[in-house]
C-alpha cells in the first residue's frame, strides 16, 4: 500500500510510515509483541520519499495472511483504523499474486457488457436513468421505453430507487423490462434496462434472483450502502452484469485524507467484480478533475492477468455538445451516464435520438 | 437532516440548501420533474441558519415514504450522493417515528450488557482486547485468560483478528471462550469474551451462530468493513449483544465534509442495533475531542421511546492514571476499552489488576 502522507509538525516520514504499519496490524506500541510477530505480522516500510512540497509518499507492505480471502479484511489492511486519523491517502495498492488468484473478478467485463448491448465496439456505449423516484413503476416505466426509442444503448434505475411503495421492486422491474423490451421490437434495437437491486442484506438475493427471471442482462448495486462485500457477492453469485453506483462513496475519497479515487473506484471495484463502474466525471456537479478520471479508467481497463477489463461509466458533465470532447478524451471503451442533459429538454426521445446522432459522427480524436 | 455547510463562493445558503435536497432525492435540476414529485418527494428546506463564522446550518426534511425501512436507503438519503461534493457536514438528524417504531434497536443495551458483565453498576465496566494478529488460537486464549484473572469485565477480539490461519475462527472463538470461562471459575468472576465475527457476508451467520453454540454472550462487528446493514442484520437475527468496532469509519468523519461523529456512532449505530458502541477516546492515538466524545455517549444513552440506550466504549488514552478523570468526566455508565496501556506493562495480569483496583475507588467526581 502507497500511502501520501501531509506534513505533519515535523515528524519524519519514517516514523509515520512505521505507525501506520503498526497502527494497522498489531495496533500496539513498538515492541509490546513477542519477536516473531515482528517478523511475520507487522506491516514493512518498503520505502520513504520525502517529496520537496512537504508531504511524502511511503510504501508499506503486508503479509497476505492477514487477509486470505476476505474482502472485509483486506479493506481493514488498506483503510482502517488509520482511516480515523488524517492526513494519510492511499494512493495506491499492488494486490498480491494470491489475492488476485482467488477472486472472480468481473463476469462479463467491458467486452461481455458490449455484447449484451447489441455488440457496439465503434463508439462509446451510453446509459440513461429512469428518473425520479417518486414516479409509478408505470411511469418509470415509459422513461425507460422513451429512452429505448431514442436509442440508447442502457437504462438503469436512479439509485434512489428502490423498493418504494410508489414503484414496488417487483412491479417496477417487471414494467420497466418489458416497456424496453417492447421498445426494442418496435425499434430493431438492444436497449437494456439495469434495476438497482440496493436493498437490505436479507433482501438483495431475492432481488438479484428476480431481475434475472423477469430477463434483465445485468444489475446496478451501491456498493457503499451495502458494503463492498455484497458486490463481491452479487458478482461471483449470479449471471449477471454488475454496475457500481458511487453513492455515499465521496467521504473515503476526500483529497487531504481517504482512498485515492482510482484506488477505491479503480482498483478495489474492478477487483470486487463490478462490470462497469459508474463515477463521477470531471465538468458535472462534483469537484473532480479529468486527470483522475483517465487515471480511474486506466486503472479499470489496463491489464491484469486473471482479472477481466471493468467498464468505466463517467456519468455528469456530458451533453449533445461536449459528447465529441469526451470521447476524445476517453476513447470508445466507457459508457457514458447521461441523465440530466437528456431530461433537461422537452423532449426526451428526441433528445436521446440526437445525442446518439452525434455520437455515429467520426470525431476529431 | 441538519447539514453544517462550509461558506462557498458566495452563493447564499439558501439555494445550496435546495441543491441538496434536490440531489438527495430527484437528481435533477430544478423544474425537471412532474409538480407532484416537487410537492411528495423533493426535499424540502425548513430552516437556514446563516451564521457568523461564514458557515451556515441548513434543514432539510425527507418523505419517510422514500426510506421506508431500509437501511441502504436511509443511509442514502442522509449521505448519499452529496458525499462526493465537499464543504457539508451532517451535523444532525432527527429520525421520523415510522422509522424509529419499525427498528429493533438494541436488544440489550446499556442494562442488558451490564447483567452480561455480572450485574455490575456502580463503576464502568472495563474492556481489553486480545492481541496481536498473529498469534495462535492458544496464545490469544491465554491473553484472555491472563486478562480476566486480571478481574477484565470484558475481553474481545482485536478487530484485525478475524479467520487468519494462525488462529482460525472456530479454533480461536472456543479456546477463548474456554479460557475465560475456566478463570471465571478460579476467580468466581464473570469477565466476558466476545468475538470478532466481521467477516464476509456468507459467513457472518454462521460465525454467530457459532459464537451462540460455544457459549458467548456477545459478538464484536466491524460495521465499516462489512456494511452498515450486517449490523441491523446481526443485531434483529441473533440473541447475542453486539458490539461495533469503528475501523473503516474515519473517512466518513473528517471535520469539514462527513457525518459528524456523534451522528454516525452515536444516532446511527444505536438505532441499528448496536448494544455497545467503540468509539476512539480523547487523548489516545486519534484526533479527537472530549466534548465530543461527551455528545457521543449522550447521543447513545438519552432516552428514546422504544429503544434500548446503548452503551459507550471510549478506547484509548485510558490508563491506571486517567482512569479517574475518565469516570468523572464520563460517568459509570460507559466501558472503558484498554489496551495497550495495559499490554506496555510487563505483567499483564498485575496491571489489569491494578487498574481495577484504582476503579473500585470512589472518585472525586
Amino acid at each position: 500500500v502507497r500511502y501520501t502522507l501531509a506534513s505533519d509538525g515535523g515528524e519524519p516520514a519514517e516514523s509515520r510510515a512505521r505507525r501506520i504499519a503498526l497502527e494497522q496490524t498489531v495496533e500496539l506500541p513498538e515492541g509490546c509483541y513477542p519477536r516473531e510477530i515482528e517478523r511475520d505480522v507487522v506491516g514493512r516500510v518498503e520505502a520513504v520519499d520525502q517529496q520537496s512540497s512537504g508531504r511524502s509518499v511511503v510504501t508499506v507492505s503486508y503479509p497476505v495472511d492477514l487477509v486470505g480471502t476476505e474482502i472485509p479484511a483486506l479493506l481493514n489492511i488498506i483503510w482502517g483504523n488509520i482511516s480515523m486519523q488524517s492526513g494519510i491517502v492511499v494512493s495506491d495498492i499492488e494486490l498480491p499474486r494470491r489475492v488476485l488468484d482467488e477472486v472472480v473478478g468481473p463476469r462479463f467485463g467491458l467486452e461481455g457488457v458490449r455484447q449484451i448491448c447489441g455488440g457496439i465496439t465503434h463508439r462509446p456505449l451510453v446509459m440513461s436513468a429512469a428518473k425520479p423516484v417518486g414516479l409509478s413503476a408505470a411511469a418509470l416505466a415509459e422513461r425507460c421505453a422513451t429512452l429505448a426509442r431514442g436509442g440508447i444503448d442502457a437504462v438503469k434505475d436512479d439509485h434512489g430507487v428502490m423498493d418504494q411503495r410508489t414503484a414496488p421492486f417487483r412491479e417496477r422491474v417487471r414494467r420497466c423490462h418489458d416497456a424496453v423490451a417492447e421498445a426494442n421490437v418496435l425499434t430493431g434495437g438492444a436497449t437494456q434496462y439495469f434495476p438497482n437491486v440496493t436493498a437490505p442484506l436479507d433482501e438483495i438475493d431475492d432481488r438479484v434472483a428476480f431481475a434475472l427471471e423477469v430477463g434483465c442482462r445485468g444489475v446496478v448495486v451501491s456498493p457503499f450502502l451495502t458494503g463492498l462485500d455484497a458486490l463481491r457477492r452479487v458478482a461471483d453469485s449470479s449471471d449477471l452484469a454488475v454496475f457500481t453506483h458511487p453513492t455515499s462513496a465521496g467521504g473515503i475519497m476526500q483529497r487531504d485524507h481517504g482512498v485515492a479515487p482510482p484506488v477505491l473506484l479503480g482498483t478495489l471495484l474492478r477487483v470486487l467484480g463490478a462490470d462497469g463502474v459508474i463515477y463521477v466525471n470531471a465538468g458535472g456537479r462534483f469537484p473532480v478533475t479529468e486527470s483522475e478520471c483517465v487515471e480511474i479508467n486506466r486503472r479499470l481497463t489496463a491489464p491484469i492477468e486473471g482479472i477481466r477489463a471493468s467498464l468505466p461509466i463517467p456519468g455528469g458533465g456530458v451533453d449533445v455538445n461536449t459528447v465529441s470532447h469526451w470521447v476524445s478524451r476517453y476513447g470508445v471503451d466507457v459508457m457514458l451516464l447521461i441523465g440530466s442533459s437528456l431530461y433537461v429538454q422537452a423532449d426526451l426521445e428526441d433528445a436521446t435520438k440526437q445525442l446518439m446522432h452525434v455520437l455515429e459522427q467520426p470525431t476529431d480524436g
